[in-house]
């Protein structure tokens, strides 16, 4: 058998699997880190790196000045089907709403130019949208739509409709299938500005190339998530050797 | 149309254009901050700002007192099947290795031992083992693997053996599939040092629970994997509305 692991870490499981199991609920306030150093027979540096290592995981936050608190568990998302953001979150009982970062018209870059099939520098509109659960902020979505295919789309409500939703009513593509990539990411100082998170906070990059009925490639996204607030879950997976 | 994006997000953007239409290949030195501040008129905080994003996309490596690299391109994990890392890299002409960082005997936490379905505190071993490619730490997994089922586990060789064959051969249970989840988080000290990255880098946490053909739960897993090295791929899913 091979040596344990440093303190704090397994202080970190410890506290890990307190919340886990229940134990302690979301909203629960640690122990004060001096009264937590006395309980452990430990310093108060090896707390703090426990803590630390649970604020990495998105288990616990911490408000300055006021103390630690276990966070509210993560939404669960599908990872292998494509569910619209807004019925995912009203399935939930959770209030979703958007607010347009940016929204303009530009040449396609050669790279996803080359994912959606398009001449080289053709018209596209880039859409960046901040996307909030009951007025939190918790994910942005850029989406690079061919301005040929959806002509116009200036014109309709994206604030208050789904984009597939519009594309469906308006122009009668329906968007069937997707490939997907996730990616872990830290936040840059302009996604945690409008994420209302730390720069250097875990996103997921969820990158996303959409294909109508027959196959046709209709537009491509790239979605973050905020790592505290969402986890993917993908279901029995058959097991290949 | 709504205000375009700030000026550093533009640059970065159009690096990481360069880079993912393969104008700038992987070990490509980019330009020298002062050089790319005069070539594109902003001053040198506003290349650094681009840089750094990148650095946080995994798309170029930073290298103190050198400069600034475009990164090997990630490899890809199929998010919805179950491969053996050993199986995955081997496929890929890529070298993987293992390391025992630590291994021993212990009662089961509550909320693990729930989802094993085993009795309160049942004994399990506890293998935390560091996976390399070509040398490289890349990834670390741990695994909880009820004692009962697979007494006399340490006198196999998991270093050099899949644990999931070893299951196989030498107890006769085969993982058949696994249920599991991705979560982005970052780096503790911990981790960054095994891994060898700067604490603070973007990681993917995947939890596992896999199960037997009769559907009995055989281990649970949690894997970190580098996120500058690793991309999670799921495959044309259907659309729910």
């Amino acid at each position: 058998m091979v040596a344990a692991l440093p303190r704090y870490v397994q202080i970190a499981e410890s506290l890990l699997e307190q919340i886990e199991s229940g134990q302690l609920k979301p909203g629960d306030r640690l122990p004060a880190e001096r009264a937590m150093s006395e309980m452990l027979s430990v310093n108060r540096m090896t707390v703090r790196r426990a803590l630390r290592v649970l604020e990495s995981r998105g288990l616990v936050v911490r408000l300055q000045g006021d103390g630690t608190y276990v966070a509210e568990p993560k939404i669960e998302r599908q990872a292998a089907r494509l569910t619209s953001f807004t019925v995912g979150m009203q399935r939930r009982g959770l209030q979703p709403g958007a607010r347009i970062v940016s929204f303009e018209q530009r040449p396609v870059e050669a790279s996803v130019g080359a994912l959606l099939q398009l001449p080289i520098s053709a018209p596209v509109y880039s859409l960046l949208r901040l996307r909030s659960i009951n007025q939190e902020p918790v994910m942005l979505e850029r989406y690079t739509i061919p301005i040929q295919r959806f002509p116009g789309l200036e014109r309709h409500d994206l604030v208050q409709r789904s984009v597939y939703e519009v594309f469906q009513t308006e122009y009668q593509v329906k968007v069937e299938r997707a490939r997907q990539s996730l990616e872990p990411v830290v936040a840059t100082e302009f996604e945690a500005e409008l994420l209302a998170i730390p720069s250097g906070s875990p996103l997921m990059l969820e990158r996303r190339l959409s294909f109508d009925s027959e196959g046709r490639p209709v537009e491509h996204g790239t979605d973050l998530y905020r790592g505290d607030r969402f986890r993917f879950v993908t279901e029995l997976a058959p097991l290949e050797m």
